[in-house]
């Protein structure tokens, strides 16, 4: 049920295009000085040979080669990269959702009421049945009962205080190790040749800004998610922002277009995905005439990190295993695509 | 009833204590290369040797000197400048308002009971008292009116082409040569020193994201303005963000900070306002610990510019005033800080 790997995810009409008006040895593609050094083995070494790895190469050599009706100025490079199960592991569940998890616990003696209140009971009792109907309205009513009700600075202390000291149940690991490897080394090559390379993903803004630099190279400047609102306010002569109850913005579907719009102005060349939420993305993307990438992470491996796609809860690749054969976007076999998995290894 | 331009608008104590650990040769300031080949001439030729500008250098010279205890690494060096009237003119009126009101003339033809119905009807008949009295609500309707009911990039057609032919009233130029040339060489002086700089302006963000680089050499992410909804859609089998007449951000007063922390998720180091909108944007910046750096642009020549400040139905600056002379915040008087005014001059 997966799909071959496409040959490439570029419009490959618009590439035949470009190399018509070359003159052709071969097989030999027109490549800038940094993406040849690429292709002959330095840039993504976790990458296994193949048409995926290719097909990132060959759109890379397409828009940096100057001259070519392919290039893209470096002003005009934007890459922009889902996080939960594209960058980073999003099971047994979104990492995010565990630290909901956690709060409940650690705010639940202030609310006895919880004991007897979904979907807090379900959170106390770690009734993930219970919690994963509760769906999209239940999610809301964690995130705001743990996420809200004090200073940013306060919440980014309590986000970096819980990321010191979190596990990953399965690999026993602080979850910023469970980073993606090929994928650091994509963003890396991205920027290597004048992209500039942003997150744009689902989860909270606020709970990815603190680590983000860190462990992909990622300003917080350059990361679009999901938000509550904020108040600008006064206390003991200290200006703040109180962050209030009362959800902001969903940066998930065809919320992530408009997210990238309002945040980043410009649409982007090359986007990078792994679930359902992430094909309008894609399409923003990828249908806008131009070389241009489209990249979907297909978690392949059960034995090295999880394989799933129609079927489950977190990060449901189905209708957009769909769109990514309709539309050639490059499908990221984990299990045959990747030689390393995780930073750690 | 101007207040003498402030020595500094640095954080005195913070500097002076910085000194106190250095050996002290007369009014010897520690600087970094950079900051002391601004100070010899090099930067800011525009700006009248003074307080003012020397309140500037010294801000630039404390941040970027290494192991000072006032040194702020590169990627925090973050600075936010208003628009209206401080890095371009905003008499008699706005730019946008202008653009709306040409707009609003453009699509009367489609629009036959504007003829009769506020604020449109003074719209078309330029009278600017009656728009005035309409307000906050008022103009909320002419944008709702002209900005919306097109895909995104139908509009920035549409901003591209106003800018090409509109002329301003008074200097008859298009309005693109009318920011101010000590204001863009600021701007290129702070990114020298390895600041990024934003615009953050209550302006639409749309209608400023297309000139912003040319112009001011801001790319269009690091644009931060106030913004009506868009939406997600395939039209013909391409997407498009379509402009709903539904507001979504008002990026003035405390909106600012709001959407500092939403954009760009860093707290700025130096912050340039010229009116009351940019109070809490000052308070935000410079109310943190740390040198930090508050300027205010003062309209003081009525010969060269324009003179207004308490009393304005664009670009107030009366609070502005007395906030600027408590927290110590940098007033740059036009009149007497700066040689040149405009950059077509």
């Amino acid at each position: 049920m997966s799909p071959k790997p496409s040959s490439s995810g570029v419009n490959r009409r618009a590439l035949l295009s470009a190399l018509a008006v070359l003159p052709v040895f071969g097989s030999f593609l027109p490549m800038s000085a940094r993406a040849q050094t690429a292709a002959s083995g330095g840039a993504l070494p976790s990458w296994n040979n193949g048409a995926t790895k290719q097909g990132i190469l060959n759109f890379v050599a397409a828009v940096t080669q100057e001259g070519s009706p392919n290039y893209v100025p470096p002003a005009e490079r934007i890459a922009t990269f889902d996080n939960d199960g594209t960058l980073w592991v999003e099971h047994p569940m979104y990492t995010q959702l565990a630290f909901a998890l956690d709060r409940v616990k650690a705010l639940a003696p202030l609310h006895p009421e919880w004991k007897n209140t979904q979907p807090f009971k379900a959170a106390l009792e770690g009734d993930m049945k219970t919690l994963a109907e509760a769906g999209e309205h239940g999610m809301a009513e964690l995130v705001m009962a743990t996420h809200a009700g004090m200073a940013t600075e306060e919440f980014q202390k309590i986000v970096i205080d819980w990321f010191a000291t979190a596990r990953h149940p399965r690999f026993k690991r602080p979850y910023t190790e469970l980073s993606y490897q090929p994928m650091i080394e994509l963003l890396a090559y991205l920027r290597a040749n004048g992209f500039k390379t942003f997150i744009v993903s689902g989860g909270g803004i606020e709970f990815m800004r603190p680590w983000t630099e860190r462990v992909y190279g990622v300003p917080p400047e350059q990361v679009v998610g999901s938000s509550i609102k904020t108040q600008f306010q006064m206390r003991d002569g200290r200006p703040e922002l109180f962050r209030l109850p009362e959800l902001n913005f969903i940066d998930d579907k065809a919320g992530k277009p408009v997210g990238i719009n309002e945040f980043i102005g410009r649409r982007p060349i090359a986007a990078f995905g792994n679930s359902d939420g992430d094909i309008e993305m894609l399409q923003w993307t990828t249908m806008s005439g131009g070389v241009r990438l489209g990249l979907i992470v297909h978690h392949t491996d059960a034995e090295r990190e999880y394989a799933y796609d129609r079927d489950t809860p977190f990060g449901r690749l189905d209708k957009g295993l769909d769109a990514a054969a309709m539309n050639k976007w490059v499908v990221a076999d984990m299990k045959n695509d990747w030689n390393r998995i995780f930073v750690f290894e």
